[in-house]
Formats: structure tokens, C-alpha cells, sequence
């Protein structure tokens, strides 16, 4: 998948959501428990409710492991399942993944090869080497940390850089631009940082921004959206609990649909102001 | 477990040698892809053949990963062998995690509580609070990235700041060490950095680190035991390949086990010339 394709699901839809999928096994439904693989039970109904709207799904891998390889199998499925039904929906492993080299390289195989996935998360600390076997997947994505949503990201993300005179979380952006072309590499930049987003559009202009942190973790979708967006969008935001469990009872996935339409209607109003759409 | 039961071990076993299973279903010898399990087959050679020699073992997250669910079982599988058969031996997951506090908290679990890991290596881009939740468990460790073994730890650990005048990882160490004590937070620092080993010791005197980088990746057993050791050890060096794929054949736990003894004929000279054995 390429921006273009990004770009031509987000004028047909009229929107630039991506529904995160961290699925708790202590938040979901209790009738979803008897089934074999909960997670997978859940994450199906939110996806057929939603898959007209939604961009793009994100299952958090946190959430599957703390249930081990059951909860890997749920991935699997949930991977699968989107895939066969949905196959333009671009689904992204949220899984901060990045080692030495050949580990790298079998991250980059486990998700790209033996799943599905069409973009995977990774954390930048160890540098090019660490991310660069993630693109060498024809039509796949790194989605690299840039500036995230929580307050550690004022550790040293936030910290500036004696020679470049840069913050780390742009040393980051800027050097990574070089190891990817706008096809296959985009960034994470949180929607609680709506005030640096701007700034960092001078540096970063083309490449997509993957925007988690509004609703739950407080950040503003108008604030984001007008000032993170460029001439082809350029965004994708992510809305997850807010989205997931607005309803903890048998009609949780219709109520989903209804928080991701009143999402998309904001969304539409910003892509027309901007005239993508 | 706490740093004194590690050292006891060290002392008892003359070594502080921790083998990592990087155990990757391509390059382990061709009956055991006869197994259902073949990764964890493979491990419970190895761990039968060293148990009395190493101190802990290392899986690569990554490696399990690559095969999905079905690497995952093998990777309970080995944690559970482990702990059953040696619970004195010190277990971490190599798994390079990190995100926001309620994602990480889930990670935690995953490793502490579904799974019964002794330590978790993780990222620390994210700051405190991605690192934090996986120092509630007792008796549990973070092993966090400090200074890593690859070429890319210079694209931004070895960046100067421009406030503390530090490099990157000695600021990630030294923030860090403030967080958790020295009975559950240890440092990765690569046994390719033994010049800045020396200098690093100043300002983390008393904390574990785990040194991988012997062998295949270059570094010198020697500099990085006299250079890193403190009055209590204070290091584990880790080894993987350099054991695990020693022999290819039937025969490979044999050459693992002589691969083994020969590391630690050689630890056991430095644990003598520091007078901690």
C-alpha cells in the first residue's frame, strides 16, 4: 500500500480515523469470554461496524501478549480477518519494536512476513541500522517514533542537541526522513503536542504523521487536524477506549459506530476546510 | 531476585555468563523441525547442556515472534522449563519494550505475570512513565538500553545535549538510575563500547549491566570485564551465537556446553584478578 492508496481511502471515506484495537480481556463484553479467542470475538464485531469509516485499525500488541500465545493467536485472526474482508484498510502493528540488526530483521519477518501487517511502530533509540530492515518490504511501513503523547516525552525527546541545536525528537524525524521515501516511512507524533506540530511540518512537510493521544490522553482533533495536516492529508488519528469502550454492554460495537461517525463528521469538515475533499 | 542472589550465583558458577537464545527455526539442526515446538526443543538442549555454567539466559523476543503464535508457546514453553527445572537461574526477555504507562503496564504483565521472566529489557525514548510500570513487580527487573553494541547507537545515544553537556546515553542512565535501585534496573551497555565502559562506570557505579556484543559482534570479553566490572561483579556478559550455532549437527548441546566452559575458564580469571571469587 502507498500514500496514494492511503489518500484515495481518506477521500472516499471522509476521514482520516484509525481505530485503535488495545483489547483488554478484563474490558471487553462478558459474553465475549466464552468464545475460544475473546479478543479476536470483539475486535471482529468493532471491525464489521466500523470498516466503512475507519482508515485503519491498530491492535496495541501489549494487549494480546498479556494474554500470551492465545492472545497472539487473537492477533493472528483479527490480522487475517481484515485482511480477507477489508483488504484496502491499512492495519498497523502498534508494537515499538527496534534491535540490532538481524533481530530487526526477524521483527520486520514476523510481522511483515508471517502476518499481514502493513506498518509496523518502531522505537528509534538504536538508530538507522535498527530500522532499515523494516524497509526492505515492498508496498509495507515504519511508523517511527517522533514526539509522543505522554509526559516522559519531555525526558529526552524534549532535550536539544548540543551540535544541531535540534531537539532530539526533530534529529530524529529529520535524519529518519533519509532512510525512507514518503511510501514507507511515517511518524509518530502525539496529538497532546499540537503546539510543536506545526513547526514540525516545516522540517517533516510530506511525510505522513500517525496522531495518537486525542480523546483519552486529552489532545484537541481540531488543534491537530488544521495544524498537522498538508495538501494530501497527511494524517491518520488514532482514537482507540474512547472509540472501543464507549459501551460495555451487548451494543458495544454499535456504539462504536456511532463514536467513529461523530468523529468522522469532525474529520470531514477539516478535510473540506483544507480541500482534500 | 535480587542482586545478591545474582551474585551468589556468579560466585558458585565462577562465571556471569548469560546465554541468549536467539534461537531461529532456520538455522537449528534439521531433527528437530520434527517437533511441534522446534525452538523450544532446541532451548532445552541448550539450557540441559549449560545450566551449571550459566547464570541466566536470554531469549530474543523477535526470533520466537517470527514463527507468531505458534514461536510464542515455544517461548513459554522455555520460560517454563526454566523455572521448573533451575529456578535460581535468572531469565530475561529480550524484548525491547516501551510505550505509554497503560500499554506498558500491559507489557509488564505479559512478561511478569502471564509469563514468569526475572527481567524485560526495554526502550527508553519514551521517558519515565513507559519505563515505570514495569518496576512494580517485586523481585522483577529492567533491563534498560543504555549504550547499545550496533553502528546506529551513534545516530542519537552518542549526540551531546546541549543543557547537561552529556552524551544521550549517559543522560538515559543517569535519569534512569533514579528510578529504580539497584536491585531492579540494570543497564544494556555493548561490549563494542569498552573505551567509554571506564567512564560510564563513574556515573552508574553500583548498577548491573548486561554486556552483549562478545563474539559475533566483536567485542572483546577482556576489555569489558576489567573496564565494567565493579567490587560485586556488576556485569553479565551475554553470549549467543557464538555458543548456540557453535555445531550444527546432532551434536550441537555438546559444542554449546565446550563453547560454555571455555567462556567461563575465562570469566573465572577476572572474577579471580578482582578478588570477587
Amino acid at each position: 500500500m502507498n500514500s496514494r492508496h492511503l489518500l484515495n481511502q481518506i477521500r472516499q471515506k471522509e476521514s482520516y480515523l484509525c481505530i485503535g484495537l488495545d483489547t483488554d480481556f478484563f474490558k471487553i463484553p462478558k459474553f465475549l469470554l466464552e468464545f475460544e479467542y475473546p479478543l479476536f470475538e470483539f475486535n471482529k464485531r468493532i471491525i464489521a461496524a466500523t470498516s466503512d469509516i475507519a482508515i485503519a485499525y491498530k491492535p496495541n500488541l501489549a494487549f494480546y501478549e498479556s494474554l500470551g500465545s492465545a492472545g497472539w493467536m487473537s492477533l493472528e485472526l483479527t490480522v487475517n480477518y481484515i485482511k480477507s474482508h477489508h483488504p484496502e484498510i491499512f492495519v498497523i502493528a502498534d508494537a515499538k519494536r527496534g534491535d540490532i540488526g538481524n533481530t530487526s530483521k526477524m521483527y520486520a519477518s514476523a510481522f511483515f512476513n508471517h502476518m499481514d501487517f502493513d506498518a509496523i511502530t518502531v522505537a528509534p533509540y538504536m538508530g538507522s541500522d535498527s530500522v532499515i530492515p523494516f524497509l526492505q518490504y515492498d508496498g509495507k511501513w515504519v511508523i517511527l517514533l517522533g514526539l509522543t503523547s505522554n509526559d516522559g516525552s519531555q525526558d529526552f525527546q524534549m532535550q536539544k542537541l548540543a551540535t544541531s541545536k535540534r531537539f532530539l525528537y526533530e534529529e530524529v524525524m529529520l535524519k529518519a526522513s533519509e532512510w525512507g521515501n514518503t511510501d514507507q516511512l511515517m511518524f509518530v507524533v502525539g496529538a497532546t503536542q499540537s503546539d510543536r506540530i506545526k513547526k514540525l511540518r516545516k522540517i517533516i512537510p510530506n511525510h505522513f504523521l500517525l496522531i495518537p493521544g486525542v480523546g483519552a490522553q486529552g489532545g484537541s482533533l481540531k488543534d491537530i487536524s488544521l495544524g498537522g495536516m498538508n495538501a494530501e492529508c497527511g494524517i491518520i488519528v488514532n482514537s482507540s477506549r474512547n472509540i472501543i469502550y464507549a459501551d460495555g454492554t451487548e451494543n458495544f460495537d454499535k456504539v462504536a459506530r456511532d463514536k467513529s461517525l461523530e468523529i468522522k463528521a469532525e474529520m470531514s469538515t477539516y478535510l473540506k476546510k483544507k480541500k482534500i475533499i
